[in-house]
């Protein structure tokens, strides 16, 4: 299975983010990808004001967009996150995933709001402009089953843990750490997910850019079953080609047993 | 709050074990220590096959000795773990903790059992001889509630949760990680728990013995609530003296709101 993960630079004009995705889909074309990811608010400015104004419903323009381009590359395409308004109003931080066909195989809004305010660091309040959704996602592919949460939702042990009960060999996460947060805990999080529930973790973040209100840490990354970094990148845009054997799941279950040995009489989710 | 940790050498003869217990408490009691913590199976070869030999019930002659060395030196004393023989014969790994009176206030029997099979690394089997504990430990303190578990107990994201959310804020592990897993993941599942409960966790390991059966990593460390490895020794024999403040563990909580923003509504344990 081989996985790009595609960490761009966010403009402000949200057609802009489009193209630049297209001129990457365009020079990867020849690595033959099975799954391309993409970073969390790849076409908004991380800005609560702006989620609202940037926001489309589910199969607007953007969705179109990039449904079209997972069927022109026949890939799987982990579209990032955008902000998405519903039939009611209600804004959301959505994950979209298309197949090779263009259809779309799993929708993610983020059930965790990023609600922060660290002395001296990062402040954020994402629940004044958005809502949470209020699933676990985990979708089948020809690879077997594969776990979806956004950023902040990786910070909650137990989502992880019931998208593998669920199935999920793999778990993709669009994310955007930032320059608090990101140097403490990015890598970290990842590694212990990967670890404890012995699966592969995909972290994909938005370029940094240090003009933005937020700035992004970057640092997109790919993490083995035994919490091996296969590959990270830096800060700049660009792009992280790896390929995985989803067969190796099995086999670091098969030796350290850690799912079968959870003790369900003492604690269950 | 100041913890020494004694990451003390496994002797053969089950009572050089506590002389070198003594002779450590003589040579720190200058440094009016308030808790003090020895590592998994301090006073028993880490084998199976000698659980059941170096086994007494709680009350036994090491136990009264442990007791004896908490009252004499009027400190807090997680007494790493020693193997109990029950009212029936059933085997466990058992780490005590007295107070500064000499009497036990927390009992946890490792209720994850170590059973792996890494290919070209680790293989053991505790469950040969050992019965499994049930029951996740929190106990009182003059400090506040503190949690307490077993090395491979650790492995288990939803204890530690468990212990979190019934009111710990630091979480004691008298642990024996072997040189394939040690390498690979002692440090980041410490600092992992840390970070996702925000409470302080303090790992103890025995000294490594290269001639043992079962060698030890060996660093012994002590983790904030932010995810910093505040102490870390290397694989010798030695203590490692560190002081912390609880109220750390509100400030975390408060900057970073990670225990109260859990969708309890998707999840509960």
């Amino acid at each position: 299975m081989k996985i790009i993960q595609l960490q761009t630079h966010v403009f402000t004009e949200k057609e802009k983010n489009l193209r630049q995705l297209e001129a990457y889909m365009e020079k990867i074309a020849v690595q033959k990808a099975d799954l391309v990811t993409l970073g969390e608010m790849f076409n908004c400015p991380y800005k609560t004001e702006e989620f609202p104004v940037y926001a489309e419903p589910q199969g607007g323009p953007t969705w179109q967009a990039l449904s079209e381009i997972a069927k022109k590359y026949q890939v799987y395409l982990s579209a990032g996150t955008i902000p998405e308004r519903d039939a009611v109003g209600n804004i959301y931080n959505t994950a979209y995933v298309f197949d090779r066909s263009g259809r779309q195989i799993a929708r993610h809004r983020k059930a965790h709001l990023f609600d922060v305010q660290i002395e001296g660091g990062q402040n954020f309040r994402e629940s004044a402009t958005l809502s949470a959704g209020d699933a676990c996602t985990v979708f089948d592919t020809e690879f077997g089953k594969i776990g979806l949460c956004i950023c902040f939702d990786l910070r909650f042990p137990e989502l992880s843990r019931k998208m593998v009960l669920e199935g999920a060999k793999l778990i993709l996460v669009p994310a955007a750490f930032n320059m608090t947060t990101g140097p403490a805990h990015w890598e970290l999080l990842f590694r212990c997910r990967a670890v404890d529930n012995q699966c592969y973790l995909v972290g994909t973040s938005v370029a940094r850019d240090p003009k933005a209100e937020y700035v992004a840490w970057g640092h997109t990354l790919l993490v083995s079953p035994w919490g091996d970094v296969i590959g990270q990148m830096q800060e700049e845009e660009g792009y992280l080609i790896t390929e995985i054997d989803l067969q190796r799941v099995e086999k670091v279950r098969r030796e350290l047993p850690l799912l079968s040995a959870r003790r369900t009489d003492l604690y269950s989710l």
